[in-house]
């Protein structure tokens, strides 16, 4: 008797019809630590660019890949309460611009807070992040907008 | 004799052609700390974002403005050398991502490394800044990629 051939793990990318689609699976790929969902919300490009809080930048599919994998290779389950959105839409380019308070483990203890710049494409196969940058700010008000660099 | 009435010192706000001369203008009036000039390559908006590094985020054209005002009140002339220049334009909104290597004073002494993600939106009188957002970054590679927050 012959078995069946084992199912081959195939997942075929979704296609993300609004930017607001493509950040909701960043963020719940990020949750999930799941590396593959993760990568499907990025386009498959050598100019996006990630930064990690407090990170280098990170150019490229293979480098912003690198990042999550070493990322998710940690200890550490985090959850995001995105607050403060402000959005810029165009046809084929958006900004969103949030505030993430972010807990980790099971109890949700605070972490921490980071401003957060996302850029997403209309690709043709559906919206894609190209940038994620977030850093980490204080709670505090104007009074402290400027900060050792600048 | 009657002297003719003084000019009033009224500037017409430039118009940028391309999203690189809103952003060329946007260096040039962080190190001359013209104000003015600084505001006129701003979109004037209620959803423009600013992020300082280390600071809070500022939304809003009265926020942005009061958070270059005080940071042009303060001692230190800053200079700029733009490196490693990433970009993503379409047809309404662009965007730049940039390594800002930032000097001070006259004997351009370092004063750190940013990160940096401008995003530009083509208005009606031309391309104006809708977002920066700079945040300190270590000169490491990879390994240093992922920060106390992530």
């Amino acid at each position: 008797m012959t078995r069946p051939p084992p199912m081959a793990k195939i997942r075929t990318p979704p296609i993300y019809t609004t930017p607001t689609d493509a950040a909701t699976a960043f963020y719940q790929a990020f949750e999930a630590r799941d590396l593959d969902a993760m990568m499907a919300t990025w386009a498959e490009d050598e100019d996006i660019v990630c930064v990690h809080p407090g990170g280098t930048r990170l150019v490229g599919y293979a480098a912003v890949r690198q990042g999550w994998e070493q990322l998710f290779g940690g200890d550490n389950h985090l959850s995001f309460r995105l607050e403060q959105v402000v959005v810029i839409e165009t046809v084929g380019l958006a900004m969103q611009s949030l505030v993430e308070y972010i807990t980790v483990g099971k109890d949700g203890n605070a972490r921490g807070t980071a401003v957060c710049t996302n850029v997403l494409l209309r690709t043709p196969v559906g919206w894609r992040m190209v940038m994620h940058h977030a850093s980490p700010t204080p709670a505090a008000p104007l009074a402290e907008a400027v900060g050792p660099l600048h």
